[in-house]
């Protein structure tokens, strides 16, 4: 077992870091929108055998989820956020008049939804080996938009081993 | 300060990705199960001594998370996690009869094990700095079972630089 | 697209990790401290251009989070830190007496804390595009104090290609 604990173990190929920023619009609310298929592109594009992909939103309104795409689940994920972080709870940041700071020209009453995206957490973190996500099979990978409708942006990033056929190392 | 800022930096050395996919039995329906030392055990045989060690379950009724192993405190988080999302809340994913896709042979009513995962998060990322996690005295890493019995994995990656002795350079 | 998909894609520079640990005394109970100056300078003085900078607390009463430092939106958090786990809840491991393993000297009922760093998480990694944190506007990160006031320590590690001038490559 010692011997054979790690199954890959990569050295002395190239490492190379890959970046992208997907832009999109989201239609709702409150909207649970899979990534996986998008960021599985990005890790294939990019060659990296072995490494990481790392995703994170780059808003304070929305969250970056992994669970499944079962579509009854995300109506009870709804249920779940509004019951974390009620919309209808007082919130101080949602008094625009009281702010220290400009407010933004299109912001709206969302105390609610920074609580949630507080909740939820921004960014995941997913191995990659043998060129692929190391994703369970009911895995997805999600941006959670808690303000919606808006435009977003989501920054995709994978580094690592990019091994040529026949470098890798089995021991 | 300028000058001394990082405590390590170090450049040129082999860079080497390790993976290993951890198998494991879980043994009560809600379960924390503390994978540190197994965590650690990778980080050294990996040689890497400068990098990111990253974890992440394989499940969305699992859970990844870095907190203290008392056996007390343990126990208040069942509890907190059953305060968060009640096994007794209704949830529509757990009518199999409405579901659009086809449900698993071995699928349970488990809709509050997804919520809670969703809550708990999947990965975390940790820092390696000479050859060891930079832990804090009280810091454990968790697997958490939330949909338990069920056999689990666990995916770790480290990355980072396999330094020689003598390489590394203080600055 | 498919040609364009990277905006950047850089192999063979120098890889680089470099770490530094954070200490710093917490001055509230519930206290959000912004460290994303702090982290930003650590970028900037690794001279990593492409790559990845992971934080984490080394504390288990903490969490290390990312929103936007607006005074009223954090008070609306402090709010629901102790909707989500009160202060006044039962916690066994507020029993000090009932403990198995030895209670450190400075120990206090903390039994939420430990709840709320549960559920706020420890770790955020953010990309590095072009020597700078892949941060949305609003994006700020914070260490969350959940048990002050203390001594505390914050993991910063930057890790990826420190691209010489000339170096990039656009494809």
């Amino acid at each position: 077992m010692a011997l054979n604990l790690f199954v890959n173990e990569t050295v002395g190929s190239t490492f190379k870091v890959c970046s992208d920023l997907v832009q999109l619009l989201t239609e709702e609310r409150l909207q649970f929108i899979d990534l996986t298929e998008l960021v599985r592109e990005r890790v294939r594009r990019s060659g990296v055998a072995h490494g990481l992909v790392n995703v994170h939103t780059k808003h304070t309104t929305t969250a970056l989820v992994v669970n499944e795409n079962e579509p009854l689940l995300l109506s009870d994920f709804k249920d779940f956020v509004e019951r974390w972080a009620p919309r209808s709870a007082p919130y101080r940041h949602n008094d625009l008049q009281a702010r220290r700071f400009q407010v933004p020209p299109d912001e709206r009453p969302n105390g609610h939804s920074h609580a949630r995206a507080l909740l939820l957490g921004m960014s995941v973190g997913l191995n990659i080996t043998d060129g692929e996500i190391d994703l369970g099979e009911f895995q997805r990978i999600f941006l959670v938009e808690l303000d919606g409708v808006r435009k977003r942006s989501v920054s995709i990033l994978v580094l690592g081993l990019a091994v040529e056929s026949g470098e890798d190392r089995e021991r």
